[in-house]
């Protein structure tokens, strides 16, 4: 029997791939970009939007909503998918990073670590275990391991505690979901039945910019067999050149035959980039976030529809873009909603925002597809970088700390 | 030629009334609650929400607008209806309201107000003729004249000066666009073609808690001959049976045949009450900036998401409710996304809210027009009164100052 992931074309040229991932609540194709709905909600849009706009999976955070509403009312609801009104994949961090970014008062053992929420102040305990019981009452089609994630930057002997520690947590996950995959369920899959795991477990490989540390992390991790891999610890505020290497450093490691996302990531490019690097999957705010600063994605590249120049323009945000904002309203109206803080402004940019990194890799998919991937992410990164906005600008917004609301 | 409006059914133990009145955007059933879209967008809501709403006609300021994004831009854009993409009828106000409650450093003369832009500190000044000159810009389909709306409670002597100016001003609001009027627009009718007034003046009536000020107010205005008649100065901060006494005023002098707007108002029952005093039209925040505070309108009163009774209640937020919020989500959602400060939690208790109002007026319409409406007043105000929560804390709504949104 296979297995969920299949590979459906390879590119000629670079390491890019694209493939079909099977989970409980369907099939997902990759390369993908995921939007992030970190309170159980991508912010500003409402569910059947997303379905509108195309998004096949979203990732909500556990940490988030462990301090909020609280496991219980999840398991109540009967899962996080009934809970939103959500029918389609969702993958669910572990919370670590969010314990280790977010919470206070962190006491850090072997077990785990006790935390205060950044809700109530009330103390709380995550750890490997607690991790995967949480993600269980989640529900999420994909969970992630607990993991340490070292800042950056960090030396080296850091990196080897957060290695080490990353190491025994995820064989401690992989144990308890190991026990529990024997709950398999039934999925149609259009040339018949299939059985699939009811949570699919990645692993994380950490090590920082050490490559031996990332080498070792991703051969232990393998050793485990995950039926998928991520590469964290990336995007946490080091310079793209290094966040590239530390992907290079993981990837030869990983088995070509299963699902690798890289977690965070990233501008257009930067995904991109990812992609032909072999790389399946992709979460990042940055879309979302970004729009809630009247940032706008383009192919073009980025602008802010608050500038001046967008006063009078009564185009729209993108011209021949067919998104839902794009067909109905002007530069010009939005620069006035986004000036005038009104909620409409910031749904309309995140629609458009969500809409062009999910078309980016639908496209990325067809030209790997086509056997000419090198050639699109040519063609894409001379066309966005005539922008006259720089890059870092965008990436600041990944290092704004937003403590109500969270990393969404 | 008959007028614009034409009433369908009057009830037969009260004075409500069931109307048409026609408009350059189309025809709006009276009586009818109009959305408030305070800077050119409802907030939360996109246009075709709330066509899907049934929403029939909103209401944007004038003021708000002038100050931001300017008037300029909006003829640019060719008006309001296309800045906003909002094809229904719009009613704009004549600004006079904002100037008093929101702008600093008034200076009022016979000829206007000097004030300074909440927005930006600007000097601007707002009059009869320009008060005209805008709404003819903004291209609303009904313009209200500029009037003096006093403060509560109000000496007599201050009520007689605020009557004054209002009808100085009325008279030269009615001169300017009587002599505009004659830019009639063709309108299809079903019947054949029609020929009506690109936009409809309505006059205001004030006088405060004054009758005779009322009566005269009214008479003097009547005198002048508009196609429809507003009364101002209620929902000021007076309590419930001055406003209706207000009213009551008003009413006895103002022609059958032209229709009736009392502004800024009001609660479920208010509404009725209204109706049942032969009212058609009306506008409020409440639905819409009660959302915002968490509060959900239902046929059997208000109350807040927020409570601890609805954490685990997996209910929607109106059993039998068939709006868009309802058929999707539960109150323990939606609990959860306006604790966490969500958008998408003020925008699904805003629809609610909003759909409660639009749907009360369209059970009004129905009962007028099957002479039933007293018992249909009677028994809904039976049930609605069962609430726990009191209609004050939402009447306290109204009195809060926003100065960054105003008042929408």
């Amino acid at each position: 029997m296979t297995g969920p992931f299949q590979i459906t074309a390879t590119d000629r040229t670079t390491a890019a791939r694209a493939g079909r991932l099977q989970t409980a609540h369907g099939v997902i194709e990759t390369p993908i970009f995921m939007p992030v709905g970190t309170q159980g909600t991508v912010k500003c849009m409402a569910p059947d939007e997303l379905r509108q706009l195309g998004a096949q999976i979203i990732l909500s955070n556990t940490y988030h909503l462990l301090t909020r509403p609280g496991l219980d009312l999840i398991r109540q609801a009967g899962g996080l998918h009934k809970f939103m009104n959500w029918d389609r994949p969702i993958l669910t961090d572990s919370g670590g990073y969010q314990v280790f970014s977010l919470a206070k008062l962190r006491r850090i053992s072997e077990a785990g670590v006790e935390f205060q929420s950044h809700v109530d102040g009330a103390t709380l305990f995550l750890g490997p275990a607690e991790a995967m019981e949480a993600q269980a009452v989640l529900g999420s089609d994909i969970a992630m391991a607990f993991d340490e994630c070292p800042p950056w930057p960090c030396d080296r002997e850091y990196a080897c505690r957060s290695v080490a520690l990353t190491l025994q947590w995820a064989a401690r996950c992989r144990k308890v979901v190991g026990q529990a995959s024997s709950l398999s369920i039934p999925v149609q899959d259009g040339t018949g039945k299939l059985l699939v795991p009811r949570q699919l477990l990645f692993g994380i490989v950490q090590g920082s910019m050490f490559a031996d540390l990332r080498e070792k992390c991703a051969r232990e991790l393998v050793a485990m067999d995950f039926p998928g891999y991520a590469i964290g610890g990336v995007s946490v505020g080091e310079p793209e050149p290094e966040m590239l290497q530390q992907v290079d450093c993981s990837v030869p490691f990983l088995p070509v035959d299963k699902p690798r996302y890289v977690m965070g990531v990233g501008t257009p490019p930067q995904l991109l980039a990812m992609v032909a690097r072999g790389i399946d999957m992709f979460d990042c705010v940055l879309p979302t976030r970004a729009a809630r600063h009247g940032k706008v994605f383009t192919a073009h590249g980025s602008y802010s529809i608050r500038a001046a120049s967008c006063r009078a323009d009564f185009g729209p945000l993108e011209a021949g873009c067919e998104c839902y904002a794009c067909r109905q309203f002007s530069r010009a109206y939005l620069r006035h909603l986004i000036w005038a803080n009104e909620i409409l402004g910031l749904r309309l940019l995140t629609w458009h925002n969500l809409h062009m990194f999910l078309s980016l890799m639908q496209r990325a998919r067809a030209a790997i597809a086509a056997g000419s991937f090198e050639e699109f992410q040519r063609e894409f990164n001379a066309q966005y970088n005539q922008a006259c906005h720089s890059e870092r600008s965008e990436e600041s917004l990944l290092d704004e700390g937003d403590p109500s609301t969270g990393s969404g």
